[in-house]
């Protein structure tokens, strides 16, 4: 990067991999949690896209940070923490667990790994949640420490994944289930490594301990996977979007609810589950949501990304009901899709819309549910 | 911006004057608080060094995002965030504020705006503030509502920025002492400015109020500069550095305590005012820190900004004593100069280092005091 794009500085932090993946002749990045993540390495979203569906990639998603939270009292506050009803959560199993403020605003939509009853760590989306956490633990009186530890997330993620991960860390990873975590040698080191990710396609989030040893890590992925045909890759928008994953700082922010962006099923609302927000997500589940995330799908010439929301418009009434905060063209469905925060009352599927997209051009479009496809 | 550089989604934040950015050819963006912040507008950053100290620039620092502290308690909940001895402060004036952990180490390194005994603003660095402050104030049991509101900074900077802002808001604006604010009329509602900003150059910040005025002021601002030579800019790194102007993210993180960064004079250790981080702070006082930020001059080619720290090893001993976290070659000086921690037992003046800069060549030099000058 020179003059022209994101401007370096230490403030805008490099994650172990950032070395390999300069080397892998990255074209793109963005910033998440005031760290780099490799959005592009010159070729286009669509040919990344099928990739991504055939073979595997290799992804430096060291931006998701991980928050550690240690201590006595280390699972009564992760509770506190989050709407999702944490009472029966085990050790080596992750759980998406979005957290809110007391008006119920989300604050992150994070991964949470539970290591052991007093050791849990948040791998979160966009935001400084540490400070969040760290902020509660001063007025809480419970015997928490809370860290950014020196752990960096790199993902193995599509079909191949699974063959591939089998070779460097042995047959037993094979039989790790969806959202559970085990741990694995590497250099002499025991790693954590999930069955997860930010796609559908299946692989694993190594859970890198170390800085130093990132290097070597990518190196041992990469040497190991040419023959899977692996590329270095990125979370693809496409994909994403396909299969309605939502992006804290897109789809939800700090003005969102999790009820209305469909994540009710992470809200526990028995008596015998206590957590911030708690009163007002009673409140709005009591009255219904007022919008509700949903997909659109349009017509109209093939949309790159979105870099600002396209307004969607009711075709009946001419109101605005919404807007998609990510969308482009999905070559498997033949069409604009994207993912849009809908209006009571125009939510439902089939609804006629208009988008306008950035050229000022409008588009014919309709209300859908999500995921757009399941595979 | 396209498939190199900065990838744009909503998650980066625009700010209400991003499209006259765009208007005058931004060619490169950093990110500070999920909201963009233009860098660079073709031209190398030494003519904007030289523009910025004979004329005046118009620079969209709307990234300094505001939390709204607001409520009866406001004013004790103000002081239990910060080690500066708030107890004179008054109404009308700006405060350099650090915000401290209860280990004493830095969360960010705002300006806090006093506009009423029950509501104040911090002007914030680079993290998520409005967290911390959410997350202290679950804890606190005190009446404050907090909030980011709809206040956008636009900084007026240069010599010539006094006369073009009179020009504009009336001759009052030119009375307004440094770090004073006052309310201004634009299109007929009052905005606060204040005599600030970040560089040594003198000039304003107009906290503008209300999204969607941006472009009108923007565009205000400019017809009255032309005949001032006003030119669209960023905060200059160069002018920057020669000030000792530090960055949070760069110069100071999480691991730092404001003693060490030269700060002391922000904490106050008298009986009668408590903060969240005394003990800490003040064992840390009482022990004297281990490292302190200075400057360092060093020979050899004309460096650009540095994008990564450069190593600085003492000359006598070959030890790593700190490293160069902004650095650049300094056209006024005639020198290579850079901001450093450096280790106890290495900070005085003139102590001769080598740096090592990312070209892999080591270069003499020696430690200074910063500023490095004071015009």
């Amino acid at each position: 990067m020179d003059d022209s794009g994101l401007k370096m500085s230490r403030r805008i932090r490099r994650t172990p991999f950032t070395e390999d993946v300069e080397n892998h002749n990255v074209s793109g990045y963005t910033v998440v949690n005031h760290t780099l993540l490799p959005k592009s390495f010159g070729r286009t979203l669509e040919e990344d896209y099928w990739h991504l569906k055939k073979y595997v990639q290799i992804w430096d998603v060291g931006c998701q940070r991980q928050v550690q939270i240690k201590g006595q009292d280390a699972e009564r506050f992760v509770q506190w923490l989050t709407p999702r009803n944490l009472s029966k959560a085990k050790s080596g199993k992750c759980f998406y667990s979005p957290l809110v403020t007391e008006e119920g605003k989300i604050i992150n939509d994070p991964v949470l790994l539970k290591l052991s009853h007093e050791k849990f760590w948040l791998s979160i989306a966009d935001s400084d949640v540490l400070l969040w956490v760290k902020g509660l633990a001063v007025g809480s009186n419970m015997n928490v420490s809370i860290k950014e530890p020196d752990v960096w997330p790199l993902a193995i993620q599509g079909p191949k994944a699974n063959e591939l991960m089998q070779e460097v860390f042995g047959a037993r990873i094979g039989k790790l289930k969806f959202f559970n975590f085990d741990w694995f040698d590497f250099e002499g080191q025991k790693q954590l490594i999930a069955r997860s990710g930010y796609s559908k396609q299946g692989g694993f989030e190594i859970y890198l301990k170390g800085f130093e040893l990132g290097s070597k890590l990518w190196k041992k992925i990469w040497e190991v996977g040419r023959k899977y045909n692996i590329r270095a890759g990125s979370p693809n928008i496409i994909e994403r979007i396909e299969a309605g994953l939502l992006s804290y700082g897109n789809e939800m922010t700090l003005d969102n609810d999790p009820l209305e962006c469909g994540l009710k099923k992470y809200c526990c609302f028995s008596n015998n589950i206590d957590y911030i927000g708690k009163n007002a997500l009673t409140a709005i589940n009591k009255n219904g949501v007022k919008r509700l995330i949903r997909g659109v799908r349009f017509s109209g010439t093939k949309q790159k990304p979105c870099s600002t929301p396209w307004k969607v418009t009711s075709k009946i009434t001419g109101q605005h009901i919404g807007d998609i905060t990510s969308g482009v063209y999905s070559p498997h469905l033949k069409t604009n899709i994207g993912l849009a925060m809908i209006k009571r009352g125009f939510w439902t599927e089939k609804t006629p819309v208009l988008v306008l997209t950035e050229n000022g051009i409008s588009h014919y479009g309709e209300v859908c549910a999500i995921p757009f496809e399941v595979n």
